[in-house]
C-alpha cells in the first residue's frame, strides 16, 4: 500500500478542504492558545509554526500519518545500521559521526573505533596547524588552507565555516574551491603564498572531475613556484575512501583521512570532510557542534511524534507540499553568517528527496521534494519579497534567526529582528481592503485615487511560514540545526516512501559530459551529438 | 478584455494539448532544422531554445499573442516617456541611462542633459579616485570604497562588479554592504583603514532603514577612529533623489549624485547607482557596458517579434508558466563571475512581475511571475540537479555561459563547457528503460539486480531549458545581457497586463517592523501585537 492510499492521507485531504476557506487571521482570532500548541522548544531553539495554515487537528492527523508510514520504525532501522539505502546496498550511519561513544550501531558492527580514531587524528593535525607547527616550504608555517571539493565535500564545511566565522582562527585563511571554472581558483591563487598554503583534497572516490582538475592546477602552481624544492607532503592533505589514490597523487599517507561508504556526501560535514572547518574553528568547537547534533539525534529518536522537532517540521512540509500544493519552500536566514545555509539545504533536501520513484521502484503518485530556494531575508525584502506578498503563489517560508548577534553593533540587531518578525506577520495576516482604504483616506486622497490604488495595495496574507529562532550562532546550536534538517529530510523520505540516500540522478550528466568534452576540439566527434549540442559547440569553438 | 480570453490564448491552450505527449527526443528526431529555427544570435550572443518544449508553430502562436497583447505598442509608450507606471504616476526611462545622445524621450521632455551631466560627474570622480587623487584623511589616497545600499542599490553594481572583476582596478577594494545584520559590516570594518576608506551611500529617499543604520555605523566608526580630524567630505559620497538629506548627513554637495523618479531601483545599475562599479572598472568600461545595453534596446525596439531576443525569451517563459504549468525558473550560470546573477534576476523578475492584480486593478486569472532561483550550475550539479533530473517536477532552466574564460587555466574551461552542454542535453533527452537496461547488462548484473535498480536509473528527460552563450564576459556583452532580461520582464508584464514598475508589496512589512521595533524592549507594547510575534519577542528578549 502506498501512503496516498492510506485512510490517514484521505483524512488529511478532507480536513484540508474543510480548512481551506479559513484565513490565518481567523485561526489566530479563534484560538487564543495557538502559539502554545503550535510551537516547540528544544535546547536553545524556539520553533514557531503557528503561522502555518494548520490547526491542532491538522497536526494530529499529520502525526497519525507519520505513525502509519512507520517513521519511527524506519528511523530505528537507520540507527541500528540496517542497509536502508537499498539501491546502493549501504547502511546510513552519519549519526555515528557525532556520537560520543560506542559501540554503534551494534557490538557486532561497530563503526565507532574508526570514527573516534579519525576524529583524534583530525584534531591532532588541526591543533598542530592552528599552533603554527604545520610546516610548509622550508619550515615556514602554513597560513592558508584551501579545501578543494564539490557538493557535499564543499557545502557543509563552507556553510558552517561562515556560520562560525566569529570564532575562527584569526590568523589562518580557510578557503573553499569547488567550481570547474578557473575563475574561482585562479584569482584565489593570486592572493596566496605557495610556501605557506595547504590544499585539502576532498573526494570520496578521488576521481571527481571538478576536484581532480582543481587539485592538478593547485599542484602545478606549487611546482611552478616552488620548483624542485616542492615537498608535496607539506602542502596536501586528503579526505577519501580511496586512500591509495590520494597517496598516488602525492599526499602523504598520514595526512589522508578516511570516509566510509555508510555516509553520503551531503551528510558528511561531521566526518573528516569537515577537516578545513575544524582547522578554522578548532577541535573543541567542532566537538561542541557534534554534541549539538547528537542531542538532536537523541531528541529525534526518543521524543513523541507530536513533540518531535524534525518530525513536526517534516509534517508541516508534507502538508504544504501535498495538501496545499506548494511547489517550493523558501529559506530565509536573518543572519549574514547563515548566508550559505539555503545552498546547503538545497543539496540536503533536493538531492535526498528529489525523486519520483519509490524505494521499491514504483512511480510516485504524489509530489515529493519541493524546490528549496532562498536568500538572506533582509536582502530578500528589498528584492523578491514582492512576489511573496502579492504574487498570488503559495510559498511556504522558513525564517531563521539568532536572537544574539555574532558581530554586535548598536541598533542593528533589534532592527534586524523586528524586520524578521514583521515579514512573517505581514505574510500571514496581510492587509485587507478596509484597512488599505482607511490608510489611503488618511493620506487625504480623492475617492477616484483611492479606487485606482486600492487593489494594488491590498495584501491577501495567508502566506504560511515558520520561524526558527536560536539563542545565538554557537557550535552546539548549529550542530542541532543541521541535524534537525537532516532528520526532517529523513522523515519526509520515510513518509513518501523514497530512498533519501542515493542520487542516481547525478550520473547521466557526467556520462554525457565525457562524450562532449573531446568533441569541443574534434568536429567529427561533434557530428555524433544531438543538433543542439552541435550548435552550442560550434559557437563555443569560434570563441574559445 | 484580458489576455486569457483572447483567441490567441485559447489557440495556445489547444496547441499545448496536441503537443503534450511529444517528447523532446521526438521533436529533435522529427525536425532536422530545429536548432536553426529555434535559436537566435545577437552581437556576441547565441540563444538556443531548441530544448524548450516548443515547435516553430508554438513560436508562431506565441508571437501572435505578443501582437494581440500590444507588446510593441507598449514598448513604444515606454520609449516615448509616457507615464506607464500608472500606480506611481511615473515615466519609465531607464533606457535613457544608456543612450549615447539626446534628445530623449522627446525634445519637450528631454532627460538627457541631466543624464549626461551626471555621467560626466561620475566619470570625473571615478577617474580621480582610480588615479589615487581622491583624498582621505590628511592627504592619504582612498584605497577602499564601500557601497552601502540594499535591493536595487546593491544587487546591480555588486553583480556586475563580480562579473567584471577581471578588469577591476587592481589596487582598489570595492565592497558592498546591504544587510541590517551587523555581521556584514562589522567584520568588514575590521579589515579597513578608516583613513583611506570612502563610503558611497545609495538610497533614493535617503531614509531606507538598512542603509541609514549602516551609514550611521560607518560614520561612527570614522569618528571613533579619526576623531576631531574627521573631514566628512573626504569619506562620503551619496546617490539619492533627495540630495539635501545627503548633505545634512554630512556628504559634500559635489559628491551627491542624483537619481530620478523615472528609474526604479532594480533598473538603476546604469545610473549613479553604478558609481562603485564605475570606480572598480573605470568609466571607459562602464560606457562600453552602457553601449551594450543600448544595442539591446535598439534591437528590442526594432527587430520583428519572432527574431526579437527579449520577446522570444519572454514568450518561452509565458509558455512554460501559463501553458506547461511551471511555477519556477532556474537560472544556472556556468561562470563563477556570474555568481550573483541569479540573485540579481530574482529581484528584477519577481519584484517587477510578482503581482496578482492587473494594471487596471483586476484580479489576475492566470499565473504571473514564476519563482526565479538558481546557483552556479557546476556546483548545482553536485547539489540539487538530482531533483531536476528525476524529481518529477517541470523546472525550466536558463543555462548561461561564456565561451572564453575570464581567468583562463588549462583544462578548466573546456571541461566546464562540456558539463554545461551535457546537463541541458541530459535534462532534455533523458535515458529510457531500454538504454538503462543495456547499460546494466554491460555491468554484468543479474536479472534480479537489474529489475531492482532499473527504475531508479531511468531519466524521464523532457525537462525544458535554454542556453545563452556569450563569447566572453566583456562589459558590452554584460550590458546586453542585463538589458535583455529587463526587456524580457517588460514583455511578460505587457502580456499579463500588469504594471512591472511599481512594488507596493514591499510596504506592509516596513510598517509592521516599525510597530515591532519598540516592542522588543517594551513588553507593554508587545501586548498589542499578534500572539506569534509576542512569542517570538519573548524568546528573543531572553537572549538578546
Amino acid at each position: 500500500m502506498t501512503i496516498t492510499s492510506s485512510p490517514s492521507w484521505a483524512a488529511l485531504g478532507t480536513h484540508q478542504k474543510a480548512l481551506a476557506a479559513t484565513h490565518l487571521r481567523e485561526l489566530f482570532a479563534r484560538e487564543p492558545n495557538r502559539v502554545e500548541s503550535l510551537s516547540l522548544s528544544f535546547g536553545g531553539m524556539f520553533y514557531d509554526f503557528s503561522k502555518q495554515r494548520v490547526t491542532a487537528e491538522t497536526l494530529r492527523l499529520l502525526t497519525e500519518l507519520a505513525r502509519v508510514a512507520g517513521v519511527q520504525e524506519r528511523a530505528e532501522r537507520m540507527f541500528s545500521g540496517e542497509r536502508i539505502n537499498v539501491s546502493e546496498d549501504r547502511s546510513v550511519l552519519h549519526v555515528a559521526l557525532r556520537r560520543s561513544a560506542g559501540p554503534f550501531p551494534s557490538s557486532q558492527f561497530d563503526v565507532m573505533p574508526d570514527v573516534i580514531k579519525t576524529r583524534l587524528r583530525m584534531a591532532e593535525f588541526a591543533e598542530r596547524l592552528r599552533a603554527g607547527k604545520c610546516i610548509g616550504h622550508k619550515g615556514m608555517p602554513i597560513r592558508d588552507v584551501v579545501n578543494i571539493g564539490i557538493g557535499g565535500s564543499d557545502l557543509g564545511p563552507k556553510m558552517m565555516g561562515q556560520a562560525l566565522r566569529s570564532i575562527s582562527h584569526p590568523a589562518l585563511g580557510v578557503h573553499y574551491i569547488s567550481n570547474l571554472d578557473g575563475a574561482q581558483l585562479a584569482p584565489l591563487l593570486q592572493t596566496l603564498d605557495p610556501r605557506t598554503t595547504l590544499f585539502v583534497i576532498v573526494s570520496k572516490t578521488f576521481t571527481t572531475q571538478e576536484t581532480m582538475i582543481n587539485a592538478n592546477t593547485a599542484r602545478n602552481w606549487l611546482r611552478a613556484n616552488l620548483g624542485d624544492d616542492l615537498v608535496s607532503e607539506n602542502h596536501f592533505a586528503a579526505v577519501s575512501s580511496r586512500p591509495e589514490r590520494a597517496v598516488e597523487f602525492g599526499v602523504s599517507g598520514d595526512l589522508v583521512f578516511p570516509i566510509w561508504d555508510w555516509v553520503g556526501g551531503r551528510y558528511s560535514l561531521w566526518s573528516a570532510v569537515g577537516l578545513a572547518l575544524m582547522i578554522a574553528i578548532g577541535p573543541h568547537a567542532f566537538d561542541e557542534m557534534l554534541r549539538g547534533a547528537e542531542r538532536m539525534d537523541e531528541h529525534f529518536r526518543t521524543a513523541p511524534l507530536e513533540r518531535n522537532l524534525p518530525v513536526v517540521m517534516a509534517l508541516i512540509g508534507i502538508w504544504n507540499t501535498n495538501f496545499l500544493g506548494a511547489s517550493t519552500n523558501s529559506v530565509l536566514p536573518y543572519n549574514e553568517s547563515l548566508k550559505y545555509f539555503p545552498s546547503f539545504l538545497q543539496q540536503l533536501e533536493m538531492e535526498s528527496n528529489g525523486k519520483s520513484v519509490s524505494i521499491g521502484g514504483e512511480a510516485m503518485d504524489c509530489a515529493t521534494c519541493p524546490i528549496v530556494w532562498g536568500e538572506l531575508g533582509n536582502n530578500g525584502q528589498h528584492a523578491f519579497f514582492q512576489l511573496l506578498h502579492q504574487g498570488g503563489r503559495i510559498v511556504p517560508c522558513d525564517f531563521i534567526a539568532a536572537a544574539r548577534s555574532d558581530f554586535p553593533l548598536p541598533e542593528h540587531q533589534e532592527a534586524l529582528l523586528s524586520n524578521c518578525f514583521a515579514q512573517s506577520a505581514a505574510l500571514a495576516f496581510g492587509k485587507n481592503k478596509d484597512e488599505v482604504r482607511a490608510d489611503l483616506e488618511n493620506e487625504s486622497m480623492s475617492a477616484q485615487e483611492i479606487a485606482d490604488l486600492l487593489p494594488h495595495r491590498v495584501f491577501a496574507g495567508n502566506q504560511p511560514s515558520s520561524t526558527l529562532l536560536m539563542s545565538s550562532l554557537n557550535p552546539g546550536a548549529l550542530g542541532s540545526l543541521v541535524a534537525l534538517y537532516e532528520h526532517k529530510v529523513f522523515v519526509q523520505g520515510a513518509i513518501w516512501g523514497i530512498n533519501s540516500f542515493d542520487q542516481w540522478g547525478v550520473e547521466l550528466g557526467k556520462a554525457v559530459a565525457n562524450r562532449i568534452l573531446p568533441a569541443i576540439r574534434d568536429q567529427e566527434l561533434a557530428k555524433l551529438l544531438d543538433a543542439s549540442t552541435q550548435g552550442l559547440l560550434s559557437f563555443a569553438r569560434k570563441h574559445l
